[in-house]
């Protein structure tokens, strides 16, 4: 079955077609400035690129286009709309309600709705593509993928703040964690490039891409993970602050005389790598910046570092312990010197860093000592693989 | 000599006299209700208890009631004001002017003044107890000793957060800790029960009482604490929340229509584990109602036991690993649950727990297992009397 992965943005959708006969993409492609002058469409399928320059005034109209690029003549991978199975959408916050993928319905968009207020720039650009693309494929089965679902499994200890009781209660103010396809697939991998199963391993999986969080992965299930509420807590981020000193906003914002709109603007954009190192949100410009001596990027990188570490520290102690540690996303697979310098100083819990094998380029793999008790891993993620294999698993079930 | 040690709040004065040839206390007082109907002195002196009930307007009319009432001819312990030597006064908030005590001079006025926006609430009323008493008692040295200045030694990767560098620079917005008299004394006297130097080791404190905060010390040096700009962050408490989302603020700010304000008063007064439990801030009741099965109770301590073993694995992270932990203040003294909790599950770091000691009752003791790789203890803390020794060592070398 060929499966179309969409990732609506509120002026884009960023999508995928992958056969999972031999789960290989077929076509991938962009639509960026969705109402906005300019709006462009651009496919890449083998060695065939694809633009499309057309007013798009809605996602609707995008839909149409990707589909029309998906089916064209010469630039096509499909003959027609029917060849697409089904449809997988990321969708980012499913609230409590979602404690896995699921097929969509009018139950299921509502619910999507009703959890907008958590994450208002994603769900609602989220529901734009689900809407326009149920419109103009309307009887291909559809699947919603969420990034805080693999969290659900954590325990009340792990996704309570010490907030009054009523907060929780009433509106569902809680920890819910994101990049849970993430977790979810880099941990599996992880225990398969074992040979063991997740249900044997105490795991911390360390997603650090421009948005970066950490996970335990207690015997397969999420235990705790470093985003909370919404992705802006946890270790510090491409452009957002991180943990923060509550009271600190209330300081920043009568010293400055900004209202808590501008104040949370600025910890999701204006913060992070790139307010610290005062240089990039990049983490290449920043190493580069760094090793040119400039104080800020070491600043940055030296605060990232410090941060992955004390979660790696607590999330074992919220295990008993950690068998394996697993790198990924962006900086996670790509950053030899971010993975050295986390696993420096951490022979205590038994991880012993192979520098060599860290130094080379490669796909999923281990990168600690022989002699290492701790399993140190780098595994490429693949999060539109695991919303194709969701989607896959979901619609095989439908008669 | 003898010195006094005074603790102003807005609308109290804490005091205790101390003769320093024996470390003996001679006499502890309390004003309360400074310039609110029912000002009220109460004075404890051996078996002596001294009750003045007279409307005391300010701090300068407080502070003379205090003097009266050592001097007092039935109640009091000294003949007269010269046979105080020095005044400690404790001081909440030294930014990053004061790396150690201090000789309060007019300088040393203008910086605790400088630093009262990261203690609004501490700092005025702290300078209103340094000036009240600077009237009465002119030709008295004094001391001021600060919750803050024992926490300077922190890198920039344990005190930056992930805000923009001009925050740091312009502002100053940085983790600062709090607690430090506790975590320097608990530190020092844990190693010399072990009969080690502070240097040979590295020390998890764990100050835990209505406001609670943990601390690497390293080499006897703090190199990270829980505790932040303010006195907000960090691990659940009485009545603050600890660490959340901050994106959170801006969501219940919205659902409640609260202004920051309103928002920090909650998070500071109505939160933690009172907010989570809503039985209760105080750790007896919420362990009683917790054993009478209140799932909220049960929630608040379970909360409260997984963030200090998460900054206990964190602060080993930080150091390269730990040789100490020690537990010290109001829960940390007094609780066996909450230390048996918190080394529950913790072998992975070398901590093993010896139950029985753990069970009893007692002053500074090792209570770990005798093959404990982590020596845990419990050090009672004994903050006025490190005041009492930084007046004595400052004050000794004035000519």
């Amino acid at each position: 079955m060929k499966i179309l992965i969409v990732n609506a943005g509120s002026s884009s959708l960023k999508y995928q077609l992958i056969d999972m006969d031999n789960e290989k993409t077929l076509a991938k492609g962009l639509v960026e400035r969705i109402g906005i002058a300019g709006s462009r469409l651009k496919q890449t399928a083998g060695d065939k690129e694809h633009i499309v320059e057309i007013p798009m005034n809605d996602h609707v109209e995008a839909s149409k286009q990707m589909l029309k690029a998906l089916t064209d003549d010469q630039n096509g991978v499909v003959k027609n709309m029917d060849d697409i199975g089904a449809v997988g959408h990321r969708v980012v916050h499913g609230g409590e309600d979602f404690t896995k993928s699921t097929l969509i319905d009018d139950n299921c968009i509502k619910a999507i709705e009703e959890n907008s207020p958590f994450a208002p720039l994603h769900n609602p650009a989220n529901l734009m593509g689900i809407k326009a693309t149920r419109m103009v494929m309307p009887n291909t089965p559809m699947v919603a993928v969420f990034d805080t679902s693999f969290h659900q499994t954590m325990p009340r200890k792990g996704f309570l703040y010490g907030l009054p009781m009523d907060y929780y209660k009433r509106l569902k103010v809680r920890r819910y964690g994101f990049h849970g396809t993430s977790h979810r697939f880099v941990s599996q991998q992880a225990a398969k490039l074992l040979n063991k199963k997740p249900e044997e391993l105490k795991i911390i999986t360390c997603h650090l891409g421009n948005g970066s969080s950490i996970c335990a992965v207690e015997h397969g299930k999420s235990v705790d993970t470093s985003m909370g509420m919404t992705p802006l807590e946890g270790v510090v981020m491409g452009t957002r602050s991180g943990n923060v000193d509550p009271a600190s906003l209330q300081f920043i914002m009568k010293q400055e005389n900004l209202d808590i709109d501008q104040m949370l603007e600025i910890l999701n954009k204006k913060s992070g790598l790139h307010g610290l190192s005062e240089v990039s949100s990049d983490m290449r410009d920043i190493e580069a910046a760094a090793a040119d001596g400039n104080i800020n990027a070491q600043a940055a990188l030296d605060v990232l570092y410090t941060g992955i570490k004390k979660y790696i520290g607590a999330y074992a102690a919220v295990m008993g312990g950690v068998d394996v540690v697993v790198f990924t996303a962006g900086i996670g697979e790509n950053s030899p010197n971010t993975r050295k310098a986390v696993c420096e100083g951490m022979e205590f819990l038994g991880m012993k860093l192979d520098l060599e094998e860290n130094s080379k380029r490669g796909g999923a793999r281990v990168i600690s000592a022989a002699d290492s008790k701790v399993k140190i891993l780098v595994v490429p993620t693949d999060e539109e693989l695991v919303i194709a294999q969701d989607t896959l698993e979901i619609v095989s079930k439908l008669s």
